[in-house]
């Protein structure tokens, strides 16, 4: 039976069916029904003839590794980038929720529709929030709620921000190792991604440059809408990326948009989880004109992934686009839980309750760095790790013989040792030509202490036996 | 000042902004600033270039309609479609809320990330209620929760439905009138939209046909992707498609699917909010191999829209690319809300409050179509209604020569009586030729039931004047 299969595309791309009527008619049931291996198909149909969008679309390459998780039920997974279980704030949600659910005016304001773009007081929190993070004020930094979009978390916001600027072909510069659900959307975008290096202080401005000049060179410099990047303590790195280099990116993208405007979307995910060291200015700090930076952030992280909320600040231009596309999409998140985190700010448990996540975390970021140090202390020379001051992320860096991919003897060693990590290439768009394939990213959000521990000791007891 | 201005388009549909570098060098400041209309722009640079989709969007036509009722604050709206207030389920969702957060298990899972397809436990309630409403078994209909995926509102679903099959120039055969916003999806992934004429049976299937043919014969069958429809108390008319039409719809779908496959969207958004005769069958029941419906829902409309969850149940070949697709955009709908609403079903609370909802929503139907008949009695002859079994929505037909368009005087004239309605004309397709501009729908979702019965009053009063 081969008539489910996909159907041939003729040569503009869209399917040809003309030899398939012709199958149809012609299959001989009865040989059919007496070959064994015939599976009672109750009609003979071409396939569905899906968009562009899906058949660039991959099978998330993360499945892979949720799928040896699940078949290896004993292992220890530091590979999922999601956060610690323990630390959720019930409390916290419980008590916001009595609050707006037991008056009759705040629960029917909370249970009816919203608006597009979001919560006017959850907006205007936010926007309290990042000014407090910024140690400036809203209007020093020229944010008004007018400027914020709320979203099925960060990643909703990212995905609209590529739909409203994206076709196929545009360009993207992304830091590399970088957040690969977004290369994923991207790619499906039809975006080229321009990958650019990152290194201790993150993104690369003069890379940024240089590869900019090289598009133009190459006459493509309108096709680049934005440039990308998680600047706190970056996934997968942990890096952060420094204020120097914030305010040259910021400089870079503001000189090219006088011939072609290029915004940069800072992703501030983590931006609230750091253990150590003080805060860094957002670029909201270096784009006092606020027509080049989108700011994204979550709660998702910092809070609870289960309300799926997440925001964007965006400069006014893109406002109504992306209202529209929001419009398109689902004309508005969850107004129940913007109400619940409206009241979780107002009330400060959300402030009191990120204390209380940073202390958990700060702890499992030492036990994962002092258990390298300890259990790697023979190899110490040739293994290296990020010690990153906040985050969810280490990246381990072996010998550059040492393959870490998956299905290499390195990763099936691994698992049979009982421990699960994602290897480099996750984190590279299919373009990429050199993917560092002898590094991994560790992930300590989820297991409790004892199990980050003890998972990042078995991954040094397979590093030992490959260095031996 | 003029740099800000949309850049022009080039031939392949890109921006130019080769002449824009002239203009930014050659601005004359001086006499700029001693213009007095000119306002301090910190940076004179190109307009952001969006994407082909932005171009294709308009802001929603329904904003206009929002915009009259904000500057017309003693209008009463019978225009949004929006739910009931006082109805909303404030009780049963504390109650819930109460049961999942005391406990810290079910507390910590409602808390932390949900997978992309959705609450499993959800995703079964949903396949039995379903069931229920059908008079059948799951495995009768041949569903299993693996068909279902849960999304930000069944809007999100049917945006991914639409995103996961339509390319530029791709066809949706659509009743109309009909839903406005999922029109404005389609127009924005540069679908073109086939409008099939209904009647008091809903879409006509033989219409279908005849449309399937024509598309045919132009050689473009292979572009069709699939017939769209709100079956049960259609907005705006509040008609539901009857058995027999939508057995036909189904068998149309797959007799033309042995050439090139065509699937049928039943978004059943309204289908529990039934206030008289007996619920009929969906499509499923027509599609026992499950190939064919793809049977949107939602607990907006029934339920509580602040909770922005709903759902699709889907042929098995459309599984990995819609997940594939939410996983880019959100990677899963807020997990606290389908555990709420898996509790809500669990518990009963649900079905139940879904009977108060029938009562109220019964009882704003009867007084509107009660008011009618006494108002218009004068000119009952001139005008008539739809008088639905279920929904939000009555649709209003004038005389030919009563235009009821944004703008029209009929349509000022209700403003000035302090009423709001939508015009027939936001009901159709861009591309639709043969627009009914005498026509209106009435929606009594929102205001409670005297501003409903005073609302239909003023409508009456101006209808009278203008046929007097």
């Amino acid at each position: 039976m081969t008539t489910n299969a996909a159907p041939p595309e003729t040569k503009d791309g869209h399917t040809d069916s003309s030899d398939r009527v012709g199958t149809a008619v012609s299959i001989d049931c009865k040989s059919l029904f007496e070959d064994p291996t015939f599976v009672h198909q109750p009609t003979s149909r071409p396939a569905v003839s899906f968009s562009d969008r899906v058949r660039r679309s991959e099978k998330p390459p993360i499945s892979y590794l949720m799928e040896q998780g699940l078949a290896n039920p004993n292992v220890i997974s530091l590979a999922a980038g999601f956060v610690d279980n323990a630390s959720l704030p019930v409390d916290e949600v419980r008590q916001a929720a009595t609050t707006i659910l037991a008056d009759r005016d705040t629960a029917l304001a909370a249970l009816q529709y919203g608006t597009t773009d979001g919560y006017p007081e959850l907006r205007r929190q936010i926007v309290e929030q990042i000014a407090r993070l910024d140690e400036r004020t809203p209007s020093d930094l020229g944010l008004d709620p007018q400027r914020v979009i709320v979203g099925t978390g960060s990643q909703q916001l990212l995905y609209l921000v590529g739909e409203v600027l994206l076709d196929p072909g545009d360009i993207v510069l992304l830091g590399v190792p970088g957040y690969f659900v977004y290369m994923g959307a991207l790619e499906s975008f039809g975006a080229r991604i321009v990958p650019i290096r990152t290194d201790e202080e993150g993104l690369d401005p003069e890379a940024v440059e240089a590869a900019l000049e090289a598009i133009d060179a190459e006459g493509n410099l309108e096709r680049v809408k934005f440039i990308y990047d998680v600047s706190y303590f970056n996934n997968p790195t942990g890096l952060t990326l420094s204020e120097p280099r914030k305010r040259a990116l910021v400089e870079i993208a503001q000189r090219w948009s006088k011939r072609h405007r290029i915004v940069v979307v800072e992703d501030a995910a983590y931006r609230e989880l750091r253990y150590r060291g003080s805060d860094l200015p957002s670029m909201l700090r270096f784009d006092p004109d606020g027509q080049t930076v989108l700011y994204a952030g979550t709660f998702s992280k910092p809070f609870s992934p289960g309300m799926k909320t997440g925001y964007v600040i965006v400069p006014t231009e893109f406002r109504e686009p992306l209202i529209n596309q929001k419009g398109h999409e689902d004309f508005g998140t969850s107004n129940l839980n913007q109400h619940l985190l409206a009241e979780l700010m107002r009330s400060g448990a959300y402030q009191s309750h990120l204390k209380t996540l940073r202390d958990v975390y700060r702890e499992k970021m030492r036990v994962t760095i002092e258990t390298l140090e300890a259990e790697l202390r023979p190899v110490r020379e040739r293994v290296s790790w990020t010690s990153p001051e906040g985050g969810l992320y280490v990246w381990l860096t072996l010998p550059e013989e040492i393959l870490t991919s998956r299905g290499s003897p390195f990763f099936e060693d691994c698992l049979k040792e009982g421990m699960l990590y994602v290897p480099a290439e996750f984190f590279y768009p299919r373009s990429a030509t050199d993917v560092p394939h002898h590094c991994l990213r560790l992930s300590f959000g989820v297991p409790p202490l004892d199990r980050v521990r003890e998972g990042v000791r078995r991954l040094a007891r397979v590093v030992l036996r490959h260095l031996g």
